[in-house]
């Protein structure tokens, strides 16, 4: 009897096939996939290279005896699979609630093909009920922070143990609660406009696959 | 008988009035507008709050006695005024070789009004020449690398000793050798959709005054 996490992870790591670069997502859902990978690796003799989105995915894989490559090491990743938060009917997502999104998103526009694998509660007809993350650099973050404001964007710095939190890449996130975002991919753009703005939670048009886990089993969804 | 940086950057500092916040720039010419601000408040009694753009800028303004907050202590800066690498007919310029492009365009973003001041030989009627700073994360910085490469950018690391230089912000820095920016703000653009670019040392439509030294006295052009 295995769950729905478990479900898509395993239906996921179908896409992996001999020789590929793999992308190895972070996250309770990824996690999965990643256990899968090296289940095949161990018993199947499955033979890949992963590269991982997290230090928390890296120390998962070199247990598991997963091959690892830096992304630098790479010309490109053939396929990333990794979980999301929200995911609308146009294949844009968000993604970095586990403030890992800016090594995410570097792997992911590095991938030929990226899948997400969400539970159903993660689809939406409209992004924004689930906070944006943005990631800042430090200096001048408390001015953007201000604009953010300004702009009705309900801004809040993301906390851990009573201080800001501080990615591995050194800058901060700030969560925007937006409520709907209307328009995803002008948001997208003010905010890459947007100087201090490393990165953004926003996925458009990144994900070529979802794989939706359903009580009566797995189903794939494709642009 | 004063320099033409000299002469600039004095004349920059008649744009400063009593009870204003102002950016104070980095680099050769910057330096002479910072003197003569250190030296209206000790002879004139001028009152200001400087921000500066760079750790060098923050040393030089301590000792000349000029009270500084940090852009994340003020609402806005009322001017900035810097140096520049390049500047074009439309006041769009390149910034950064000195790798301190970031806190120069986060307090310049943050400017009402922001004056450049350079010598005539930093007029160009194209940009390009100069080569562009993109600041870059430093994950995933070997294949940006090879993506700048691929697209004839001309890629090289800015590097400080014989090691790749990391900027204040920790990130590295990419210098592209375009030769010729047929459409900068196109550029602009690519690059801030750029996964992994921090910033980059194209400053478009920030500038609204350069004043430029000629050996018959200091030119102020206007936008």
């Amino acid at each position: 009897m295995t769950n729905l996490k478990q479900q898509v992870g395993i239906k996921a790591a179908e896409f992996v096939k001999d020789g590929m670069i793999v992308g190895l997502g972070t996250g309770s859902t990824a996690y999965y996939f990643v256990q899968e990978i090296g289940r095949r690796i161990q018993e199947e003799g499955l033979n890949i290279t992963g590269v991982t989105t997290s230090s928390g995915t890296t120390a998962q894989a070199r247990e598991l005896g997963i091959p690892l490559k830096s992304i630098d090491e790479v010309d490109y990743v053939d396929v990333t699979v990794d979980g999301a938060d929200e995911v609308d009917p146009s294949f844009n997502g968000i993604k970095g609630g586990g403030g890992a999104l800016l090594m995410e998103k570097v792997v992911a526009s590095n991938s030929k093909d990226c899948i997400w694998i969400v539970d159903e509660s993660k689809l939406v007809d409209c992004l924004g009920s689930f906070k944006l993350p943005v990631e800042v650099v430090q200096y001048g973050a408390q001015n953007l922070f201000r604009k953010f404001q300004t702009k009705g964007y309900n801004p809040s710095f993301r906390m851990k143990d009573g201080e800001i939190f501080v990615t591995d890449q050194v800058n901060y996130i700030i969560d925007l609660d937006l409520k709907k975002i209307q328009d995803a991919e002008k948001l997208a753009d003010e905010l890459d406009r947007t100087v201090g703005v490393v990165e953004h939670g926003l996925f458009i048009g990144l994900i070529s696959k979802v794989i939706v886990g359903r009580p009566e089993g797995p189903e794939i969804i494709e642009k």
